[in-house]
């Protein structure tokens, strides 16, 4: 019996898994067809693939669908719907720490070799710029999760002088380690690049503030990754035009897209990008999608799957 | 007794070496006084540490001199001076390898990730796009050598699907080896970033020429931190304005610096790099020299010490 699939979301979603869902869905044995609301009948619905904005918020009509499975890793704006009762599975793909290894390594590189003189070059002057090795240069992460330690040890790979902080002791191979409240300035004293890849919870709010730039190195570099509220960004700009820091590479804001008029699209010293240093693929999510519905037909555990009461 | 080194180069590199050498020389214990020419007598010179495009020219005035010892790799300018009698070593120095790695990993990071659109974004687009992961990239460096073996390397350690071809067959772990002149066009097909690291021969001049170029992916990168002649300029800037290449990012040229007027310096698609993409650090290079003189001194073998006849 051919499966019907409801696809729930922002149609730039669709165009992006448009083609990558179909193919995997049938590289994974699985027959089944992919609708789009208001093309099938909310009754004949067996799975719900969805992003949180989509346009399905009430999924009391949907009878007979057996999961509803998250194209976002986030649940929070999801798991207090009361009209959803069917298992719900968060998206697990390895290809968000890939992507994040990958973005925090190259911005890493392109502010430890200096590559923007050469590339805004209107002068055409032959820059004869040799930056130091990286086995001297001092990185610090703030935030050694999963993704804060992959990026870590990404960057030790390549031998930077790598520090890294979180909430609670963590050793990380090759990694100087700090922690807690006392450990924080220690960990930003004299550093060099700094990676925000801290939660946003409202200890974390503006940890990096005038005081945390004056701790780093004269000259350093904050690349954000993280979350927007890791920032004062007040504090940024005033540590950037006072020259202590040298460039801000931002990919999360408080407000995203980030507004025209904010100061940090002007600032001639901070790089804007565009929330995209770790994304969901449609290629691998799609994968991980077809691989839980082969699960929910075999009777096997979806991977993923949502604790209701503890909230993710 | 205080040893008298002479540091014969360009005053450019006296700046550079200022600080390190007598550091260096302190570090490893040697009671030396560093002079510029000039500043002392030629047979009062005890080692002469110097490039070959410095002033001293003539080697021998300096007959008390122990060794010469040369901040370069290359010795193919000083090798037949029939002046030099003594001792000559080339710069050994392992941060030329470690410097080639965090370039090339940084560049072909640069291009992976398309970050060029975040950094010159004038109408402060917030632009949302994202790349495939270094797992579905095909990288392919031309010269597996010591520098591209350990290029290589270091990309598939983030992933990349890395191609490499040499003339003769070549193993690397992790690594797709091409060889010979069948292997070639082979390698370069379907490669969306080609890095260039081949040695500077008859057989290699304009190895990227129009057909290498047409095997490339449509949209492919091109980087260059071997050398200038192994790219036909005209077939480059042909495959570029096609639209077949997306973009060249190039450190080295069949002129140095590259000339005002020359087309790559305006070529919107043309990212030009002041041949720095492996350079001697003088905190490196100075510690070389210092070891080299702690081992003339104690009578032991010199590193890198140049074979005259073989002429490296």
């Amino acid at each position: 019996m051919t499966l019907n699939i409801l696809f729930s979301a922002r149609p730039t979603f669709w165009k992006q898994y448009e083609a990558p869902l179909p193919r995997a869905l049938a590289e994974a044995g699985i027959d089944a067809q992919v609708f789009q609301p208001g093309d099938v009948a909310a009754e004949d619905v067996d799975y719900i693939v969805f992003a949180p904005n989509g346009p399905v918020e009430d999924f009391a009509p949907f009878t007979r669908a057996k999961a509803a499975l998250s194209l976002w890793a986030g649940v929070e704006q999801i798991v207090g719907n009361d009209t959803l009762a069917m298992p719900l599975a968060r998206m697990v793909d390895t290809s968000l720490t890939e992507g994040m290894v990958e973005w925090v390594t190259g911005q890493v590189l392109r502010h430890h070799l200096g590559i923007d003189r050469h590339i805004v070059n209107p002068e055409h002057e032959w820059k004869f710029v040799i930056p130091p090795l990286a086995r001297d240069r001092v990185v610090t992460v703030l935030g050694t999760g999963a993704l804060g330690t992959a990026c870590a040890e990404a960057l030790v790979a390549l031998n930077f002088r790598v520090r890294g902080w979180s909430r609670s002791e963590k050793q990380i191979a090759g990694v100087e380690s700090f922690s807690g409240d006392a450990g924080l300035m220690a960990a930003l004293e004299g550093a060099e690049i700094v990676v925000l890849l801290l939660p946003d919870t409202p200890a974390t709010e503006n940890v990096m503030g005038a005081r945390a730039f004056a701790a780093m190195a004269e000259g350093g570099c904050v690349i954000n990754p993280g979350r927007g509220p890791l920032i004062d960004d007040a504090a940024l700009v005033a540590a950037l035009d006072s020259g202590q820091l040298a460039h801000a590479t931002l990919d999360v804001f408080r407000e995203e897209p980030l507004p025209e008029g904010h100061p940090f699209w002007a600032h001639p010293k901070v790089t804007v990008t565009a929330h995209t240093a770790s994304e969901t693929r449609p290629w691998s999510a799609s994968q991980s999608v077809a691989e839980n519905i082969r699960r929910a037909e075999a009777g096997e555990p979806l991977i993923g799957l949502v604790d209701r009461g503890a909230g993710y």
